[in-house]
């Protein structure tokens, strides 16, 4: 599709509050200039000249927000899933993001993540790249190419880290970091920079502080890990003595809330105290609940932090989720909460289908701006699902057959087109 | 492929033990007749005159035994999971399988079912029809042309199911079955029938003893559902107050044990009295983790089971599983495990991937004969998987490389070829 005004049509399904599915069939969507200019039962007179595809009954939903993947970790998704979160760090994850310091390797795996995330349901993203800057900018590069909307990170680190995978001191970590940030400056209209401490105990008081300086200076958006796992917390605890929650180690180097944005992966264990402070600085939880799962961290009261006005958005975080498909993640979202419902807490309902995808797409979507809607006013992020080779003897909703494409996307699915800001990406 | 005897070629994998695999790169699987002839690294004189198929570098694994799953639930798979069990089973489920009383709906519901059970990574399944018996003799006409092996059951259910989906009495839902049973005597080569009443609640004692007289004289194998919901299990001992446990209503009837074998799906609640009845009967659980899951039912102990030498193997259970993807159940088996292990009861270990494996292949496999691994002597079940769309800038082991299969199936992975028996099914 050439040009970013233009008329899709098909069998609409999006999200009009947290709990509540809005669908038309053969109902028509308009972009005009990248932006959506609203979802009409029928075609308005004033849009009757845009090109139009009929794309028959296909589904069109809002893009997918991957809100917390590692990039580099691409190449081993799938495996090494035999470890919790420290071990495996040091295990395999430290060790294969060390490759990345070479360019010939690092542009091997990161053509076939900016392919695959290119193909895939997700529209817009939030990446971790390596500590390495030639490497992070070559990232960044390839995701440009792909015309998807995604903000990267270089990753600082500075202690607890292996020797092979860490920078030498606080002042060389953050030195690099506006080196890199000096290079990518203007450099991408779709790739953003976002600073990206990794976690506490990889960063020093030091490095935090550094960082917090430049979020104020520049404005730049942030992204880490909190309460992940139970013996990180642990250990934050020991290097921390003077912070009263997790939390409160970014907060008090000022990397939550204030002139921008941050998103904090897991917050799978926060205590109340800490959610309350997620919630005053609007920080985003990046909720991932295949990765919570496999490393055998647990599942995360998502249910709470919706009641409680948190932002949350949903992450695959490969490669401790094996997966880059959003709609599973959103199924697992759904899978997740009932076991927690079960197992852990009854008095926190499990989530809807509708909630789910709410988080996949407004959830994560207001991190990027008016992003996650097809209503009128929002970028135009949108996914033409062929769902005709899930088949069934019965005659299903719009609503249903949405649902149903959560759970089987990749049994009989096809993604039929994809579009970010009114761009159509090649699929 | 035609004949029952050949040799196949390419980077073999199998459970020589249940916690460890044998891996061959560029190995050989001989079939004859049908069987394994064994796994050689170099190809034995003895059968150099068989006709050879290299694969390169596909992954040759055994076949994965799904055995428990609900043909007529497949038509609303991924949808109407919003209940639990016993809620789920009048609101979506009852209502769907009366349809089946019409063949004409049966053909439609059937023939995708087969269909994709066919192009599936399942070689073989135990299977539940309806209450119908023309349906399910359809049903069994359409499994047999798939070329899979599979037991299929007739359900039985006499009380507390709708008027519209019940059979009137005891004594009518027990003449059903012995019609049936004449109809398909002697009639498939690949499709054996199999006592199934649909659970305790929905059936009457009268009804039990009368299953449990035929299978004393046919012989014929059960299959049912046990402990899968709390209040499934409370509701059952309301209505056996002379039952010790759950297992118990089937066990007083001679349905457990003796003279055939029986599957009961689910035991996420089994009592230890329980779990003593299915080892010493040599009961089969069918494991099924993404159900239990979606219907917020809870997780299986099968660490517990494994250790205890209760009989294990995997099943999807569609419909309370939305997927047939025997690798996304075995997948879904580790990951349910960790949180078990994590939120539930850390004495448990969380399974491997190789006992995962193990479980689709040998634990359920056994209960069809010498079935589930590639050594000589089982029958010849085989999966040829194309695994080069899962790309990666690493070199990776064979191991490495069904892991990630396990994982990322119907991500970038490709059914190359499957054998039933040394049968070449058409995908």
């Amino acid at each position: 599709m050439e040009g970013k005004s233009f008329v899709l049509k098909g069998d609409v399904c999006y999200n009009v509050s947290q709990t509540e599915f809005r669908t038309l069939e053969a109902g028509y969507v308009v972009c005009v200039d990248g932006a959506s200019a609203g979802v009409f039962e029928e075609l308005p007179e004033r849009y009757a000249q845009l090109p139009l595809r009929d794309f028959g009954h296909a589904l069109i939903v809002p893009g997918l927000n991957d809100i917390h993947v590692h990039a580099p970790q691409y190449g081993f998704r799938g495996i090494a899933m035999d470890l919790e979160l420290l071990d495996w760090l040091n295990t395999y994850t430290f060790p294969e993001e060390s490759k990345y310091a070479d360019l010939a390797y690092a542009e091997k795996g990161y053509s076939i993540f900016a392919d695959d995330l290119q193909r895939s349901f997700t529209t817009r993203a939030v990446v971790f790249g390596t500590m390495h800057v030639p490497g992070t900018e070559l990232l960044m590069d390839k995701l440009e190419a792909t015309g998807l909307k995604t903000y990267v990170g270089k990753v600082n680190m500075d202690r607890n880290s292996p020797d092979y995978l860490s920078d030498q001191t606080a002042e060389a970590s953050l030195e690099a970091t506006r080196s890199w940030l000096a290079d990518v400056s203007g450099r991408y209209q779709n790739t953003l920079p976002i600073l990206t401490p990794r976690f506490t105990p990889t960063c020093s008081d030091e490095l935090m502080e550094g960082l917090g300086k430049i979020k104020a200076e520049t404005g730049l958006p942030v992204q880490s890990h909190l309460s992940e796992n139970l013996s990180e917390i642990d250990w934050v605890k020991g290097l921390c003595p003077w912070s009263s929650c997790y939390g409160q180690t970014y907060d008090h180097f000022g990397l939550l809330g204030g002139n921008s944005k941050t998103i904090m992966a897991h917050c799978n264990y926060s205590t109340p105290e800490e959610v309350e402070l997620l919630r005053a600085t609007g920080t985003y939880v990046a909720h991932c609940p295949q990765s919570n799962a496999f490393l055998s961290s647990g599942i995360a009261p998502i249910r709470d932090y919706l009641c409680r006005g948190v932002n949350v958005g949903l992450g695959t975080d490969v490669a401790g989720g094996a997966s880059l498909n959003m709609f599973r993640a959103v199924a697992d979202a759904v899978g997740c909460s009932k076991l927690r419902w079960r197992c852990v807490d009854q008095e926190l309902p499990s989530l809807t289908i509708q909630e789910a995808f709410w988080i996949a797409t407004l959830g994560g979507g207001s991190f990027f701006g008016k992003v996650g809607s097809l209503d009128e006013g929002f970028d135009f992020d949108a996914l033409v699902l062929d769902d005709s080779g899930i088949r069934s003897p019965r005659e299903l909703s719009v609503e249903q057959r949405l649902e149903r494409y959560c759970y089987l996307a990749d049994e009989g699915g096809r993604l039929a087109a994809k579009f970010v800001a009114g761009k159509e990406i090649e699929l």
